[in-house]
């Protein structure tokens, strides 16, 4: 007995890595003390919204929690929304929610599997589409569905509550959406659900409707939302501030030296599974001045390589990093610009990029043999570039500019 | 062209007769106009609960109105709201809105019909279920129903802000009665639809809602809530102020005889047929004080009996109700009283009755022939009575009472 009280609370001490919060974290240590003892997993569950499937660090961040629970022996079971995918949305009003084809998600489910198992153990993750017990219910169930919740307790979401105040249309649907991803947990009899910490009042509601059914409810998890290598915005395949999993090792290399030194031990916690006392040490060094931060930069980069291709591939990276930047004496803190076109005359690209003030100029920069690219000398004055994100352009020794393309 | 401008605006006149309010008035004369145009009858809209199906005077306000619109040849559409019916209220909160069965469904809808044909025309009159259209309604078409009304819109109805403000829980399917009412008016693409004013916020969500699916939309028509015989309250079966349609007609003719005499001119516009310019001779003669408010009041008891009865039987109960009451020197505003049995001895009932003290009081008026029911004398000490409504209980020559029974 002491035994499981004991085990339960290690697992609740592992699990609170990188947490914002958990709702209520008592009720978690129950489950788990009841998980251990009933030898039963937890079913812990996430929503994956079926319009997105490029799926890159930001999301990395719940779906490596994902994985601490499936490494102390519990269940995944993913929920594809596909049921609000296939009415899209009715009002016209919102682009994010597209309506979708039953073949477009399809093909995003599979690609999400393609990413998502680099992360999750598919053996211990269940998915499913949530079309197979909403689209069945009838205007009775729904009314009977919409009848355990108020509106006074709905208006409690914060951007329903300031919309409602500044006279922003909200339409009675809306409330669905809440109420149907709260559903899942219902029909699922999900122990925890996981989210963002924007998804903080979805999650509650799920909670909220397992009581009116009779159920335990679940708790919820919330997990940070990850700044983007610029170290200001949420990271977003739009903001084109992100590192894709799927992107190849020199790429994610490159990027991941690119974001601001106080990211650091943030994505260390976040992104990687370093062990915490570790990150607590290199912390520790950076502050005292013992450790570069470029060094704890690179060794994070190797980390995020080795989870997503291999430990070699992450040398590889590293050494290619190394010749192109470092023995070059680039600095790794180079603005960036978008190229007006895709392949794009060098001598414009120089201009665009504010290395020179004029075509002319830039030619005679590359015939005097002033002009890099990725520390590469560009010879032909004639040339075009095929623009891809991250490359390093030069003009003599103290000129950079990175190029940036979505 | 100018004759159907001219039929339209008559049309209008006679329709205006004891109405609230007309929204907007403009479009219901568009819309007469063009049915004599096209010869196409209106199609004029009332919303029916299924689960209080006996009809009394207060109903019969908006019954006359659907009736006149027969008259003038337009089409009736009731429609009873069984699936609301069917599923009662989920939240169990609300003892008006109880669970009935199939059968329960269709003997109120049978109910109905004998009693709602003595008003309105039979061939111009067509029933619906609204669960015919309402049941078979999958998720997404509810969704689709939802998105087409905002929050802020609904809680523009008095007691859903009301309640709002002041914390009272509104639950969220109970924004749901309104649109499916609505959605009723889109179904059968109704030209008007009619109401008390306590239900204008639901008439124009119906209209909002036909715009919405890109129908013309309805004019909503409301009329005033009668009050009871207590000359207060709303008329209703509950409080026991109510002239039901299916009374016998002496009944009919006492409870008339009973109102407060300023409500004989808004009873002769609401209930009767009485045409609108005889109806404004009777008021100026109560007004001068030529005439009589009990003579009134006694046309008016013998237009209502007309109705639902025959002239003969008006005839009949008026001259029971002379006999015993005018005769009798029976005052009409005598106090109600609510007997504890539906048999009861007598003495006790003068006790209840508040006419004497005890039962031997009781006994003792018997003996001495100072107790009449109705006017006859009662002569047995040891009698019980059965109530009824309505009954007038004497004792000596000034002490009265009557039975209210529910």
């Amino acid at each position: 007995m002491k035994d499981t009280k004991k085990r339960a609370f290690e697992q609740l001490s592992l699990l609170r890595r990188g947490v914002a919060e958990i709702v209520p974290e008592d009720e978690l240590l129950a489950k788990l003390e009841k998980s251990i003892k009933d030898k039963r997993p937890l079913r812990i569950k996430l929503g994956l919204d079926p319009t997105a499937p490029d799926i890159h660090l930001g999301h990395s961040v719940v779906l490596n929690k994902l994985r601490q629970f499936q490494d102390l022996g519990h269940e995944v079971h993913l929920i594809i929304g596909d049921f609000t995918g296939r009415i899209g949305d009715p009002s016209g009003k919102s682009e994010t929610r597209k309506q979708l084809t039953e073949e477009e998600i399809l093909a995003n489910a599979r690609t999400y599997g393609e990413q998502i198992f680099k992360i999750l153990d598919r053996t211990k993750t269940r998915i499913h589409f949530n079309s197979q017990w909403l689209s069945p219910m009838k205007f009775a169930d729904v009314i009977n569905l919409a009848a355990k919740y108020t509106v006074a307790r709905m208006m409690e979401r914060d951007d329903f509550s300031k919309r409602f105040k500044e006279g922003i249309p909200i339409s009675i649907h809306e409330f669905f959406y809440p109420l149907m991803q709260g559903y899942d947990s219902v029909v699922l009899k999900a122990d925890v659900e996981l989210g963002g910490t924007d998804q903080k009042f979805n999650l509650l509601v799920g909670r909220n409707l397992q009581k009116e059914y009779g159920q335990e409810p679940q708790v919820a998890l919330t997990m940070p939302i990850l700044e983007g290598t610029d170290g200001v915005q949420k990271m977003s395949k739009s903001l084109g501030n992100y590192i894709g999993v799927n992107e190849d090792a020199y790429e994610m290399y490159g990027k991941t030296m690119s974001i601001p030194d106080d990211l650091i031990i943030r994505y260390f916690e976040l992104v990687t599974r370093v062990p915490l006392e570790e990150v607590r040490e290199i912390e520790a060094g950076i502050k005292s001045g013992q450790l570069n931060p470029r060094d704890a930069k690179m060794r994070l980069a190797r980390e995020i390589i080795c989870l997503y291709h291999s430990p070699s591939e992450a040398e590889r990276a590293e050494e290619r990093f190394k010749l192109v930047f470092q023995q070059g004496d680039i600095p790794d803190d180079i603005a960036g610009f978008a190229p007006s076109e895709p392949v794009i005359w060098i001598p414009k690209l120089l201009v665009e990029a504010g290395l020179v003030k004029s075509t002319s100029e830039g030619k005679r920069m590359i015939k005097q043999g002033a002009v890099k690219v990725d520390g590469e000398r560009v010879d032909d004055e004639t040339a075009n570039l095929i623009c891809q994100d991250g490359q390093v352009i030069q003009v003599g020794k103290r000129k950079f500019a990175r190029v940036r393309v979505k």
